[in-house]
């Protein structure tokens, strides 16, 4: 096997609010052949996702902060070019979290091999059938602990997690779900392709005055990605016993400055709240029945899409940075192959 | 039976801030004979407790609203004075939550008849025996799951919810318990005393200053009766996976204006924190439980207490009221026995 060229993209510096293409670098690495035990993948797709924002400050959290001068990890899926290792013939589709680079080459135990699903791209692996659709999954029924008759609200509905969220809540048994977003076109997405029955334009007026007259009912369920005025909405408007699942604050990942917290945290005492951060590492045993159900539900045409694509690994720091500021609707990926 | 008079105090207008005398009222009510089912009680203590602000208020909650002009529910315990009921024999304790009267005559089904424990006086059925030690026993178990070897932080420990929740939490097996009061004296009570292993003075220097040093490994569990500063700053120190346990906020019950809330709820997230409110309305299925174990404790010789105790009914509104202040050690009772 030849020798092979890998373009990776690493944090060279911490970033002081936004990210600025300068806290990176890309490098070329060079590859001998796979040692016993290793595989070499290339990469179709990266995943560029909120949590990374947090994971380039150096903070205490259940997971390590990205090392600086070290590829940028994150999901990514690729095919099998290379290979020592029986159970991942060369042509194989796997998914794995080596990140940033053109061409991945590890121990295939850091490789996960996943079945090519009809009429789905690649790229899903990363999206809805993989990471953010877990993650919609997870905290809905294990961190939110949904019951079917639950109103849910979701922040952050027409991102990735968020519209996995809407028609997940819906065939877990939601009665009304109630998404926000930040363009009428995102708010007309989600009520005519994913299922949600009422949705709000954050950008047209607060959160807090718009959700109530949404929710006349109140919320049981609470899944936010964006926090700040949208956690504090939530809380005005929540029933007793209401569960909220906390999965990102991309409101606050960008700031200098530490911004207060919602005015109205009594409500979580007076009406016995929960309030759970989770991140999907911490909850990988519900993998299995994740896969499960969403094989079946995408097997009758249950799942709906949308992805955001952008081409080639020297955008990655750009598509990152415009997911950031919400130019994506679902998922945004990263296409490296060439 | 002759008629009896029984002094009531009753809610008149609703407070805006903090409650003043005009907000209440005291009145008379003549009671006849008991009719079959009832049971006439002559009460020996009344409990004023934290959680009552709340209820002044006209707001969405768990429990109603005190309403108006009728008299002030709330704990109490008495001896039965006449009875028409089976297992209500004459000179029999019992408590209830009749509330703020001399008197209270009502179908028996509303009282619960309390075994006399030697070396407790009655008011403890009110205290450590009774509501607020359930409310410790049922936030650090059931709430906030905690396991031996965590370590606890009580934030208004020397309360009476907080110094039942030191004892507590030491004889479930914590590691380490941190509390903080408003006052040097306190301090020194809650490690002299309570078993407290640290305690701050918060009127020292902010909160958020003084914890770290007493929790240099972290905090897993805390259980917070203040909220605001104290939140912020337990959320500061958390270790991943904590639970909080929020059972009251008093810091802000008198507040008339909104105040922001802790700045640094992203924590929440990336350490995977579960922030539950409770009241102990919502989770009596625990009280077999609690006074099986309590009762073991007590009899071991486990448990000790303090009490601020007010004399006269007619002071009820200002034992409410210094307590509201943190004038109390221990539970603040209100003796109505002449």
């Amino acid at each position: 096997m030849p020798q092979v060229v890998s373009t990776q993209i690493q944090l060279r510096t911490r970033p002081d609010g936004w990210p600025v293409p300068e806290n990176f670098r890309a490098v070329d690495v060079t590859y001998d052949d796979p040692r016993p035990g290793e595989i070499r993948v290339a990469n179709e797709f990266i995943s560029v996702d909120p949590y990374m924002r947090g994971r380039m400050n150096d903070v205490k959290s259940y997971t390590p902060p990205f090392a600086l001068g070290e590829t940028m990890t994150g999901g990514a899926v690729g095919r099998v070019t290379a290979s020592t290792v029986d159970g991942f013939p060369v042509g194989a589709v796997v998914v794995h979290q080596h990140g940033w680079r053109t061409i991945a080459q590890a121990d295939a135990s850091t490789f996960r091999v996943v079945p090519e699903v009809p009429g789905a791209p690649l790229s899903l692996h990363l999206g809805i059938l993989g990471m953010t659709g877990m993650t919609a999954f997870v905290g809905l029924s294990a961190i939110a602990r949904m019951q079917p008759g639950d109103t849910v609200f979701v922040s952050g509905a027409a991102g990735a997690v968020g519209t996995a969220t809407g028609q997940i809540a819906r065939l877990l048994g939601a009665r009304r779900v109630i998404g926000s977003a930040g363009s009428a076109e995102k708010v007309r997405l989600l009520t005519d392709k994913y299922g949600y029955d009422a949705a709000l334009n954050y950008r047209d007026a607060p959160v807090r005055e718009q959700l109530p007259a949404l929710a006349p009912d109140g919320v049981d369920v609470f899944f936010d990605n964006v926090g700040a005025d949208h956690l504090e909405a939530a809380l005005d408007v929540m029933n007793p016993g209401g569960r909220l699942a906390l999965c990102g604050a991309i409101a606050g990942y960008n700031a200098t400055s530490r911004t207060p917290g919602p005015d109205n945290l009594t409500n979580v005492i007076t009406r016995g709240l929960t309030l759970q951060g989770f991140t999907l590492g911490g909850h990988l045993e519900h993998a299995p029945e994740f896969r499960s159900r969403m094989q079946d539900w995408f097997s009758a045409g249950d799942i709906v899409w949308d992805e955001t694509v952008v081409d080639g690994i020297d955008h990655a720091v750009e598509a990152f940075l415009a997911m950031m500021r919400g130019a994506n609707t679902g998922k945004m990926v990263v296409r490296t192959a060439v």
